[in-house]
């Protein structure tokens, strides 16, 4: 191991970007992480513990105004983005001019087809760039993680989803003619840290609901990483009155009939050296708090007696896995380090 | 109005059952509920406020020891159940032989199919008396009920799923063809008041999981009122961190292309006049906390830009319209009261 | 029983609001309120079930813009405020002059010392108004409401502090050299409708945190209520992960040695007839659930084996108890009615 | 660094030792630890992730049963006791015996005087190992522990407690006769695993309660370790609805005035140099969340313009500093090792 790599992070007062800064602090192989805030950022704190006095003690970490320049002097090679998807449109090219390289939590660079960017306002200038940018999910898309410049970090339903359904689609083994019902339920700072009357303590104890039905943007990722088309893949996301998690219970129909251990086998060979899949057997089936404050995505799973009904259950932490742990975990593949460092 | 009507409560430590003590104690065509214990109530407690010291104060509610003489010297006429199915399966024979009429909170009468009804080991001596049960379920068997003598009062899970799909299977509107998915979310009092590891606070607190993926028992009942088979519906519980409450959100296809107007119409009409139903209209869904200590079954949906994939929203409090709400309201129903005595 | 009274609420948006909202509606002697918004409300919605959607199909709340005109149009007699103190400050003084009675939420009018008021900054010209204002405590100040034009109904703190330590105080048994500590907890709906990051989801699961030590706007309520000078009380707020319900515990020396029989007498004496005041007899304590819901004030308590260092328990719902509950018991009180009218 | 330590744990299946085991798993300076079963432990698992199946791919974790034998063979050296106080004093003696040294989780040696120990039903056989144990506060008793055979690993509640009077009661600056008030609030875990209708989550969510007033049995310690007699002090346990966490709230007249800047500066002093205790400045206070998953002890405080009356606000984990954290801390002081390592 030589020289420490230099890192930044814009956006290091949200949840997402919280925890990626907790996680870049602590890695091994990485100098203290530089961290920038913008002029749209609430109050434009000087130091993260500010925002979050929970981390009072654990060092400094001062929070500086963003300049292209502050970014060339430190000697960053590497920028990670948990800015909104607007902040990461402008940031990215010029970004990529100055040779830096990125990983954008952000939606703005997932997505390749028109008709699903146009959620996220991506104009058409911006087409070259979301061409070369990699979809960053580690376990499907590895080799194309190791040499890009964009990695464009996958959102947190899609994590969950993807994940549990990749090993069916590349094995053909889904009747695609049945559609796939994904049900998923997130913790509330999937929402943002943003306070609103929808996050408001007493708005979401004790409470459930589902929102945005047949229309979350989450929904091209999912599309465009299985190939599947928009009529075939159904998704409605929930709102679970905890801080974070996310549970997808996805209802598929097999291509073939099969029994649970052909089931598990096919999840466990798909998954062979993926440090942060686990597979569950059958009865045991994964549930929130086994994968939170880890990078685990964990997936179970119930057969029908007709041996082609499946329900899959698929769980991450959002802020983990389905976002911050999962930018070390592409981090790790770009600089070919072990997948797990930072992580453990 | 002439004399008040004499109950008697079996099963009032329970939650079910307490909270049915509590609303019969309010209702105002009752005399005051006998309430009876049984042999196997923890520690027989003398008084309710033993067992829900928050009920101090609000009079006296002795706890007396179950005989048949006791009932019968009372001068009780109705009968209410909230027991385990073996208790029920024991007392329902010799209260009706004795000429009392039966509200049964458990699950033991509510299955007309023995391929459904072995779940409960119902054994075939009770055939006669399962197929002189009404399901109780106001908005679709009123007729029924108003003569019952036995009323199986549904479980929890299944009103708010049959009342959501009523309308769709009574009107040929589902596309059967594609099955039916049921992905339901309920609160912990649903497992009963008994501790155990799983209704511990800390396993439930922050924490989400799914249960008995195709082995629910309370799906029989939703195949036996929707006259569906097995193969057409798929039904997932899941254990929410909040004490009381069910959101089901159910996956259909359509038979017909429908705007959302005609769908909400649909719902408006098949419900016109069902104190108890409350149909929102899109994009308003149904939350949790909307139905909370009330006797709604709230029902909202979102319908796919191809007018065929239609997704239900369905809402009650588990231990009201899912329980004892829902038994008062049956009770309502025998004797010609308003619909709304007791619960409004 | 002669014509139902006419009422009107301004700020029925607000969570007391709300909850009074819901009593009134519901009271035997009183017409449906005249619900009255402000320019300052938020969006101005049209009616209440836009901003509780819950409320959908409980009949027709429309909210209507503020004018004296209208209040007079429409025959109001009683007048109750949910508003913040400034807007108190300014409709007060014209609803008095108009010969309307008002029952203030806020804590505009609460206090009678200048070096307490200071903290509404009161100015001083509604010096007079102060004085004349009464301190709606119906179990301390009961003949004083009866006639008041103006009742202050107290803050939920102070409910629950000063119904627990004045039968204490007026027997003179507290030994007042040795100081009162009162620790307080609240649930989170104390802090209002407003989304702050303090109410965010995120920051309040999973916590729990004391403020405004030795600067709570509460304390003045209980000092002059209770008679006691600024140095010889102590009261520090804490904030609970739950939406509704206060408990204060509170820590005290008896000027004489007692037996727990003598304090329970004592207490039970002093609240004898007292409607919604229930005491615990040791070692039962209660606990924040018992009165969530309900209009009580619950008192418990534990006495060291000297005889002289007792530990008070208090809770009531700061919703019902602590706001929108005393309110209406203050209005019955104040036209004669049971005290327990539309409260349960 | 030579060879890694062997050690072992009894009572890795409840909640302290299996925190305990998590942090063992990843000390830098261990082998990784022998857990030990006993027979009352329920249903024998035979690893570790049959009873947290979130530690599910962690590696192997076997649980074997208990023996003097399997402790010598495996060559341990240090013994980590999370068990109930009576199996710790029936194991305890024989350790001693066999070299072992041992840090005891459990109440069973954290007391010297009969009057205190009585709770625990100490036998007088005792006296002489209780004699020579140590209170296991690294920060109070630093030099003890570094020789100590047996550490006896505080309570929870004590350490919030005494770690936030410590440094007034050694400066002299507490006036003694004015008394202290400790009003302590701790999430379930610190209940125990074993499921009882008090750990019930619907007893706990929504809910807030005092208990053992004058009576918890960890008041012995706070008395102990502050040379404080019973009339001096007093402490009320309360059960948040919350599953890990305390915070104290604690109340204390000074001997003299002062003013913030000096309690600040007094506080800073006496924990130079301590690693896992973190002092804030005024007004920010320690909240429960600042805390949580860490090896801390934040104090805060406030203080009355009087300059003597002070509120102190303590937080720990409590299965971290509050058990397991501080049981490693006791390790790292044991062995000469940084009194960080395996917490950071």
């Amino acid at each position: 191991m030589s020289a420490k790599l230099k890192t930044a992070v814009v956006g290091a007062t949200g949840y997402a970007g919280f925890e990626l800064t907790c996680l870049l602090q602590r890695h091994p192989y990485l100098c203290t992480p530089l961290l920038l805030s913008r002029d749209g950022d609430m109050s434009r704190p000087s130091n993260l513990a500010e925002v979050f006095p929970g981390f009072t003690g654990n060092g400094s970490y001062p929070l500086v105004p963003f300049s292209w320049e502050r970014l060339s002097e430190s000697g960053v090679r590497l920028l990670f983005l948990a800015t909104p998807h607007e902040v990461s449109q402008t940031l990215v090219p010029e970004a990529l001019t100055r040779g830096l390289r990125v990983i954008d939590l952000s939606g703005a660079w997932r997505l390749k087809q028109e008709q699903h960017r146009a959620i996220y306002s991506s104009s058409a200038n911006h087409r070259e760039i979301a061409d070369k940018a990699v979809y960053g999910l580690p376990e499907l898309n590895g080799d194309k993680i190791r040499d890009a410049a964009l990695v464009a970090n996958p959102g947190c339903y899609p994590t969950s989803i993807i994940l549990a359904l990749a090993p069916l689609v590349r094995a053909g083994a889904l009747d695609r003619t049945r559609g796939v019902i994904c049900d998923s339920k997130s913790g509330v700072s999937g929402a943002g840290k943003e306070p609103t009357s929808r996050t408001h303590f007493v708005s979401v104890a004790n409470n459930f609901s589902a929102y945005s039905i047949f229309g979350h943007r989450h929904t091209g990722e999912m599309l465009e990483q299985l190939q599947l088309s928009s009529h075939e893949l159904v998704f409605t996301p929930h709102l679970l009155p905890i801080p974070r998690g996310i549970l997808s219970t996805i209802y598929v129909h097999l291509a073939h009939r099969m029994v649970p251990a052909d089931v598990e086998a096919m999840f466990q060979d798909f998954y062979r050296g993926a440090r942060w899949v686990r597979i569950f057997a059958t009865p045991q089936l994964p549930e929130i708090q086994f994968s939170l404050n880890t990078n685990y995505c964990d997936i179970g799973f119930g057969l029908a007696d007709d041996g082609r009904r499946l329900v899959l259950v698929s769980c991450v932490d959002n802020l983990l896995k389905g976002a911050a742990g999962q930018a070390v975990q592409n981090m790790n593949l770009m600089y070919e380090w072990s997948e797990e460092a930072g992580l453990a």
